[in-house]
Parts: structure tokens; C-alpha cells; sequence
């Protein structure tokens, strides 16, 4: 193989590197004419100022987050056989979490795959390349995919906003083998209906997974909603659970389709009404009504800084609204996945947007995304997922 | 009853609790002769400067946080039936969340029984009260829970440090019934003893419920290494789940006391050792061992502000020699219980312990107390415990 391009850091530039960090920031790294010239995404080996090396990974010149680290060991190849030892190592983390074979089975950089994404559905796996480096290894992953779980379907759902960030033009394809519509997910009692094609996402969000269990238990005997239910995730828990009938709402006709079709499947129709519309017209039409549990995951409000002040406004008044229709002694469950919101923000506005609507509570449970969704130890700001769990007087 | 004594906010010295807080701050309220008059913990009536009632709690002149609001109807009485309401809510909590009668029944403010703690074992339940305000409801509360629980024995364990901050004396006292030795704790799948007499804080940590179990689940056909291991919590519900060998560290005889007998009334005697001895030496001397899971649970290293420099270096240091005990593929669990080191701290010294240690890997979990343990909305710093779990490489 031919020695990789070689990028230097300026003098200091490998503080955080050192310290562990999987990053270097443009302006850590001496973008001189050479460097410059490395083609977006390539492999590339970075050295101190000095010249001692560091470690190789993928840099990218044109980015903010210009280099993202894979390997200290200097003679790493980000070859196919490297990328499979990173696979195995994910799936055996899985296996030692799940039972059955449907999680995510790659987190990106806390897997030490920066810019992957797998999710897997059994023998379907899903995968997203959110760099340009990642997307240039694509190939060998596949083949490491193929080694390691011989997968009946491969989809690339490449359309990610952050690929924009490197350049990256938008694509979904099927990579290996055929998809024909909606894979099922097994998970707790019950068997859901994802679409890794046309889907949210890769099609199916497992990092709620413990959340949706944790609901479902305080549901048995009692009314659920679930607003912004997708493809029925907390509602069919809840259903499966004993919740004695259950509404939820969302804005997509396909993701309730898909809803509608894995309560018939789980025989839980019955007691399963799926209804299309907006989630904060469908909480303000519903005032009155009084539910054991009201679940809101909402889609990101912030997507980038500048939505902060908006988006803060609106995680509160969502909780005001699901807050008014929970019943005494019922239980509020609010999500956020803005990357943007730091945890403090997001449990203030919640808590403001409870008492505006006139209930008092307390917090059981404060939490984030499943385990097969790692963060990086020195990445905390990775951990998107913010949940909260209130029961209300 | 005789009117409340009433006691008078500067102005704008609502602001707070008109949110939604629960506290009142000395700084906060109008000072006068009247008011220093009042009997510290006494109950008494909260008013804005202009005369508006804004609810009821118990006041004690001599502290920072003077007044601890109870309920807002001013009318409310904080006689027998009102605790006895809030213990039944409390009550319906965890039945909810429980099926055995095994768990933190009030978790103070978050309970709207401020200075209240109440850890249920069976029949036999434990109280610490940690304000003068709770101290003097204390008859009542006792009535109360004789008119909800019928328990067979209370135990008074009011010898927590911050009473202090009260003007309270410490004590210990069989208040109903009696306790002969050690009672029995169902968790999971293993019986654990707990001394509410005799042992630290209530007898038992429920707050690592949750923990203990997601940590029991990964040490299944490993070995297993609990350090601080108190009652043998973290240790034996690893052994019950199938952790082919434990070794469990504390330096309370005691405590290993408990544990010994626990594993035996287990039948898990035979895979568990349990030694006397200091977490850090130990942790040395056992330099070269390597264990699927470490589980280090330790007191609390940050006790006041002064500490925070020291104890941040102590929780450093224990990451780092814990981690380099964790096999690859292995697991590390570390906590923290110091109210002072928030969790992005605590994180952060985590990460670089680890990093110490020469070893990299991912969190796969950042949790806290168990559900039964709620935090008040308003006071999310009252959420004492930060847990983290590593997958190591």
C-alpha cells in the first residue's frame, strides 16, 4: 500500500489528542499547501510538530472537524481486516447487552468507526456514513460487514444532514442483496415494523428502546398517548404492557401505516387508535381529556444553534400541553435529541413547562439513549438523547 | 389548631418559589424580631411582602434554607392526615414501580416531605429526619405511617451529618416495635441483609438497584471485582447472575459481616470472597488480576465544597486503578455520590482516570439513583448520584 498523506499538527495542536480525544479542529493542524491538497476523506497518518507520529485516521481540509482519529498505532491500516476488528468488537459489546440481534451496532466514534452508523434488523443491516472519510472506507466495511454477519440486505441511507458539513452529496441505495419493504424489529414483547428504505433515519430508533420499556410498565391498568409515536414504538409497548387503550398521534401517513400494521400484527389493534395530525394542534384538541401516561419524542427543535431560543420555547410548551392532559398520579415522559440542548436546559424547561400548567411532580428517571449507543469518554457532548420521566400530582 | 405563625418575604423574594421552587432562602425573607422569634422548625405560613399567602412549610430562623415549603393552599394543616396523604402518594409511587415491598417510600422534597427520608424493608421501615422542621412533625409522621404501613418496627436513624446544620442533635432510636439484628432485603433475585440500626445511612443503598443489575448482567462468566462493596450488593447480585468468581473489598467489618452471611443465605458462598481492606491499597495490590466487570461504588470523596480539588483527584485516581484491572472487553463501574461534583465533572475525571490507565473505550452508561429516589423538578441538583459504566478495550 502506498504510505499514507502525512498532516502535521501546529505546536500544541495535540493537546487534546493526547489527552484522548478522537478530534483535531482545523486550526489545530498546519494547512499548508500539502495539506490542502489531500483529497476530502483520505486516510492520513497526523505527527507533532516534530514529527513524532500520533496516530491515522481520515482528514478532511475542508471541515471544522478536519481530522478524526482511528488508530494511536501508527501502523494501522484502515484496511478491511482493521474495520472487521472494530465490527467484532462492536457486536460482541451487543451481544453481551441483547439476546436477540436487533440494536445499533455501531455508534460512530465511541466504536471507534468515526462517521458509521449500523443499525441492525437481524440479517438487514442499515448502514449511514455521515463523513467524507467514512464514506471513502465504505467498500471496506461492506466487506468487513459481509465477513463478519453475512447480512441478507445492506442499505446505505446516506442522506443525512451532517453530510453537507463534508461535502457529501445525499443517496439511499441498496448496497448487498434486496430489501423489499419493512423489516420487523423484535423488542421486549413485541414485534415492530421498520422501513430502512423510506424510513426516518435508518428506520427504526433503538435508542429509546429502555425508555419504551420503562413507560410500558407504568401504563399497564391505564390510557396511554403517544405523541410523535412513528412507527408506534412507545404506544405498542404500552399496548403489549396492559395499557387499557391507547392514542397516538403523529404527522407521517407512512409511519403510522407502518404503526397501524405492527398493532395488527402484535393483536393489539383492538385497543390501538393511530391518528394523523400535528402533534402540539392534537395535545391543545385533546385539553380535558386525562391519560395514565402521555409520551412525547419529538424530533429535534434545535437543529443548530441559532434555533436554541425557539426550540427551548417549544420543549417547554410541550411539556405544558402533555402535562395537562396526565391524570393524578399519571406520568410524563419528554424526550429531546437536540444535540444543541445540554441536559440543565432541556430538564428547566420541562420543569417550567409542567408548572406553567398548573401540576406539580417530581422526576423518576433521567436518562439517554439505550447502551447500544456509546459516547465517547471525551465526547460527552455526544450523548444526544435526553429523556425525563415525571410523575405529576 | 392555633393560627400558623407567619412569616413575611422581602420584596421580589417570591420569585423563586413562584416557579415553582420549594425552598426559601434566609436572604429571602423579611428578618424581623417576629420572625427570629419563631421556634426553629416550626410550622408556619409563607407570605409575599404585600400579605398574600403563598402556602405553608416549616421555617427555621437560624438556617440558609429557612423555609421549606410543604403544599400552596394556605389552609393546609401539617397535621396526621396531611403526612399520611403524602405517604399514601408516596406509597402508590412505588407499588407502581415495585413488585415487593423493598424501597426508598419518601425521598424527601421530591416526596413533598422535605428532610424526610423513609427506606422500607417489609415491615420493618427506617426514618431519618434532616431538618428541625421534620423533626418536630416526627410524632406525626410516625402516627401516619402506623395508619398506612402497620409496620412491625421503626428505626429513627437521625445521626445524618447535615442535622448538624439544623441544631439538631444525633440519635438512633427504636421509635416502634423492635429490631433484633440484621433485616432481609429482596432484590432481583438475591436476599440481602441490611442493619438499620447498626449500618450506614438507612442500612442499605436502594439508589443502586438499577445499577446492580445492569452491572450483574455483564459479569455473567466472568470474574467479577466489587470494591466498597458494603453489604455485598454489586458482588452477589453478580454472583446470582452467574459471575464465576467474586472478590469483594471493605474496609468495615461489619459490613463484610453482612455480606458473608448474605452470601451464604444465597448458596453463594462458594464463588465469593470477601476480604477487609483499604479500596486504593487494594486496588494495587491486585496490580496484573484481570476481571470481566470492577465495581467501585465508593462514599462520598467530596463531603463539602473545600474537598471538591481532592476529591476530584481521588475519583481519578480510583478510575485509573480500577480500569487497569478491567479485562479488554471488560467493564468498569464507578460512582459518585458527592452532592458537589456535578455529573460533567465527575465524567470528565472519570475519562481521564481511564485514559491513565492507558486504556480507551466507550460509556455505555451514564445513570443515576433508581426511580425510587425522585428528584423535585426545581432542585435537579439534588440528584446526588452520578454512575458511570465503561466498556473497556
Amino acid at each position: 500500500m502506498a504510505p499514507l498523506p502525512r498532516i502535521f499538527l501546529v505546536p500544541g495542536g495535540d493537546r487534546r489528542l493526547r489527552l484522548g480525544h478522537p478530534w483535531v479542529y482545523a486550526n489545530e493542524i498546519r494547512m499548508d499547501a500539502e495539506a490542502r491538497a489531500v483529497a476530502a476523506g483520505s486516510p492520513a497518518a497526523v505527527h507533532r510538530v516534530d514529527g513524532k507520529p500520533l496516530g491515522v485516521g481520515t482528514f478532511n481540509p475542508h471541515c471544522l472537524i478536519a481530522f478524526r482519529l482511528f488508530a494511536r498505532d501508527p501502523a494501522a491500516a484502515l484496511d478491511r481486516a482493521f474495520l472487521a476488528r472494530r465490527l467484532e468488537r462492536a457486536l460482541r459489546l451487543r451481544q453481551r447487552l441483547f439476546a436477540r440481534p436487533f440494536y445499533r451496532l455501531v455508534h460512530g466514534e465511541a466504536d471507534g468507526l468515526p462517521g458509521l452508523v449500523v443499525d441492525r434488523f437481524d440479517d438487514v443491516v442499515c448502514l449511514q456514513a455521515g463523513t467524507a472519510g467514512m464514506e471513502a472506507l465504505l467498500p471496506a466495511v461492506l466487506d468487513a460487514l459481509e465477513e463478519i454477519l453475512r447480512p441478507r440486505a445492506v442499505v446505505l441511507r446516506n442522506d443525512g444532514a451532517a453530510r453537507r458539513l463534508e461535502g457529501l452529496e445525499p443517496y439511499v441505495r441498496v448496497a448487498r442483496g434486496a430489501v423489499d419493504g419493512p423489516v420487523e424489529v423484535a423488542e421486549g414483547d413485541v414485534r415492530f415494523l421498520a422501513d430502512p428504505l423510506e424510513g426516518q433515519k435508518t428506520g427504526w430508533f433503538f435508542d429509546q428502546r429502555d425508555n419504551r420499556a420503562f413507560m410500558a410498565g407504568l401504563s399497564r391498568g391505564g390510557r396511554m398517548l403517544d405523541v410523535y409515536c412513528y412507527g408506534g414504538g412507545f404506544a405498542l409497548a404500552a399496548a403489549a404492557a396492559g395499557a387499557t387503550e391507547v392514542l397516538a398521534v403523529d404527522s407521517s401517513a407512512p409511519a403510522l401505516d407502518l404503526a397501524r400494521r405492527a398493532a395488527r400484527l402484535n393483536g393489539l389493534d383492538g385497543r390501538c387508535t393511530f391518528l394523523g395530525g400535528k402533534a402540539f394542534e392534537e395535545l391543545e384538541r385533546l385539553a380535558g381529556e386525562r391519560f395514565r401516561v402521555v409520551a412525547a419524542d419529538p424530533p429535534a427543535f434545535v437543529k443548530s444553534r441559532k434555533d436554541l431560543r425557539a426550540g427551548l420555547k417549544g420543549y417547554r410548551k410541550l411539556a405544558r400541553l402533555a402535562a395537562g392532559l396526565v391524570e393524578p398520579g399519571g406520568f410524563l415522559f419528554v424526550a429531546s435529541c437536540s444535540h444543541n440542548v445540554e441536559a440543565a436546559l432541556f430538564a428547566d424547561e420541562v420543569a417550567r413547562g409542567v408548572a406553567t400548567a398548573g401540576r406539580a411532580g417530581r422526576v423518576i428517571r433521567a436518562a439517554g439513549a439505550a447502551p447500544d449507543h456509546p459516547v465517547h469518554p471525551f465526547l460527552p457532548e455526544s450523548a444526544y438523547l435526553k429523556t425525563l420521566v415525571l410523575e405529576l400530582d
